[in-house]
């Protein structure tokens, strides 16, 4: 549990800046004289802040040199000096503009996590330091991505990294809002660089958000969109280069969210790959057997309906999705698991992308899916597969169609229009 | 007060890496690769390590390009992540070659220091931590130059650095040797690049060692020396690169010191220049003037005796010497000074150096200086200033004729010899 404390006097924001936004001592400079902007003007921030862009993978490659192996607590140890160097250097930059500033390590703002080095959780924030340095005017500047376990081991945490460190520490301060400063100016109905008459969205709901971020919008992580929707901490998605309103992902009034357009934005996934087990019974041992090697490789991977809308029969095959890039793995794997055990006819597809409706109460709509397939029918684009839920209608097409499609839908479904 | 905490079974060693020893990821191998056959051999081990060599001043240079007056706190938040880089990969390459080893910031060793950022002193040492990994086989790798205030602030140590580390947790778990391990294989009478006739040292007594610190001798910094002098840590330097006995500095029986070659080396100070006032009673005003000058420029000096043997009389004049890098401030500041007070003549001698016999009870022995002033005129060169202790007999000298210098007196002095 999150121990909550509210802070009296002038609005709260605990604003995060990723690698691209401290990437160097210019930016650096350039998110201070922000900052400092934003002091003068009375709001209280505390800063959470990931390494130099790059820095990270400097120093994974280190300990690559020495064990592609490595502990994952040495790593941690390791790769969680990165924050610590960009927060110093942000303390000295706002200090130079007279404005009060300390930097933290997750140790001393006391983020308590369990021991699972690397994709550490989470469990505890202390806010009395924190809260102690706003009364005194000072901005705390926290090291994102890591904290402490129970033996006082530097810990680093799991997907989400720093976002999750700033959405907690939004909860346990009861800020007013968590910003996420990235490097476009807020989530858009979808990617600009595909359809240019992609728009921003002003508003966007928690469930819609993750989704979004589950199919890849780059935005936000999944897990911190997630920790946001369970602590109720408002999120706003802005650019650190440029002015701007962002998105805010609100929670609140459901009903009212759903009163908005059902389809609310595009998502796309690319480098994907399909791979159908003709024959498979999902009760079978070979089944089993084939989840177990899934999960041994850690290969994330999503079940999807092949797309035989009138056969109605026992699913005598099993698709699923996974990167291309864990594909060669994957079939390496199955070849040995079909030395003892018969597999059947494995149909690989490369080159496959996802594009995905994202909105509410989509599953309930039969309409909508008719629609998505006419659309996509007109261009003369094969959706081969489907996967619905209520907050997403996806499907798997071919990667060269990729453009097409989504210009098609963003048209069709008038995502373009407010 | 330094917590003292016995340690039962086999020989326990804190050994100590400086940043060229650690200074890639090829070098780390080497000495892993050692420590690792001294585990094995049954050695109870604890690693002190510097950065790599280079990191703190790439550090340094990113702090300056945002603030050449950056905070003292901020500094050290950013500078002691070059230790923990250093220390991290070390494990990971302990690890690899199966010996049970940990990282741990001085944090987490619980190494107390006082809040001076950048120059702090080490006030106590818990050995809690430590001696329950040694007595669970782990080895523990500390990083060097780092403490946390009474505040849990990163504080980095004054000059001395990871060495002093390294003494305070032998002092404090009461090792059976500090080992500081550099680039050279020991102590040597005289700089063997100056002199090839140079010997190493098997052993040196602390008061020596300490005078040649002082006088230059580079491979440990008077502030360690002294550190272990007090707390009775028998200290020895040794090279990473190569087997030997390195140089034992050796508290106990002084007497039994004494009785060794009263002249046990030479040492020397390169670029340094004198400066002369004339006229100048040391119990005027002015000269309160331009001590209190020379403090507010904290430029180190060390005054001087001119070589006016014969002459008896009341000293009439000041003489100092001081680093050559520093005399156009200090030049610059007098000049100030001296439109409110008249300093009288000023005469500077740049281009001087500093060699120096080192031992024990020198003072004493008037034959010494006769014999040292006798070896250096029947090379022509002219010793212009002197300076005794009990452990030393100096002379500035012209730089150009050190090395000549160095090698006259190494050979009279028969310090080539056993």
């Amino acid at each position: 549990m999150l121990e909550k404390r509210k802070l009296s006097g002038s609005k709260l924001f605990v604003k995060k800046f990723g690698g691209t936004s401290v990437g160097s001592i210019e930016r650096i400079e350039v998110v201070a004289e922000q900052i400092a902007k934003s002091a003068h003007s009375g709001e209280q921030q505390v800063l959470v802040l990931s390494a130099m862009a790059g820095e990270t993978n400097r120093l994974f490659a280190l300990a690559a040199q020495i064990d592609p192996r490595a502990s994952a607590r040495e790593l941690d140890m390791l790769v969680s000096t990165g924050e610590q160097i960009s927060i110093a250097l942000m303390a000295m930059a706002l200090q130079r503009r007279g404005i009060k500033a300390r930097s933290l390590t997750g140790d001393q703002v006391q983020i308590h996590t369990n021991s699972q080095f690397g994709r550490a959780t989470i469990e505890s924030v202390d806010t009395a330091y924190l809260t102690s340095l706003l009364e005194q005017g000072i901005v705390p500047i926290v090291a994102g991505f890591q904290g402490i376990d129970p033996n006082g081991d530097v810990t680093t945490l799991g997907r989400g990294g720093s976002d999750t460190t700033a959405v907690a520490l939004a909860a346990a301060l009861r800020a007013d809002e968590c910003q996420i400063f990235t490097d476009v100016p807020g989530v858009f109905t979808t990617d600009p660089n595909i359809d240019s008459s992609a728009r921003r969205l002003d508003v966007i709901g928690f469930d819609v958000m993750l989704e979004m971020a589950k199919l890849g919008a780059k935005v936000l992580h999944p897990d911190s969109v997630e920790y946001a929707q369970r602590f109720k901490v408002p999120l706003r998605v802005l650019s650190s280069f440029e002015a701007g309103q962002g998105t805010l992902i609100q929670f609140g009034d459901e009903s009212e969210l759903a009163m908005a357009a059902s389809v609310q934005g595009i998502a796309i996934n690319k480098a994907l790959a399909t791979l159908t087990i003709e024959g498979l019974f999902t009760s079978s041992e070979r089944y089993q057997a084939l989840l177990a090697c899934l999960a041994r490789l850690e290969i994330d991977v999503e079940f999807i309906t092949p797309l035989k809308l009138n056969e109605i029969s026992p699913v005598e095959s099993v698709s699923f999705m996974l990167a291309e890039a864990k594909v060669d793995i994957l079939l390496h794997e199955l070849e040995v698991l079909s030395e003892s055990l018969d597999l059947g006819q494995l149909i690989v597809e490369r080159q496959r992308a996802k594009v995905s409706l994202v909105g509410k109460g989509l599953q309930a709509k039969v309409g909508l899916l008719t629609k998505m397939l006419d659309v996509l029918g007109n261009e003369t684009i094969h959706a081969k597969l489907l996967s619905t839920s209520e907050s997403k209608l996806s499907t798997v097409i071919d990667e060269r169609d990729l453009h097409k499609a989504v210009r098609a839908l963003h048209h069709a479904f008038e995502l373009n229009k407010v």
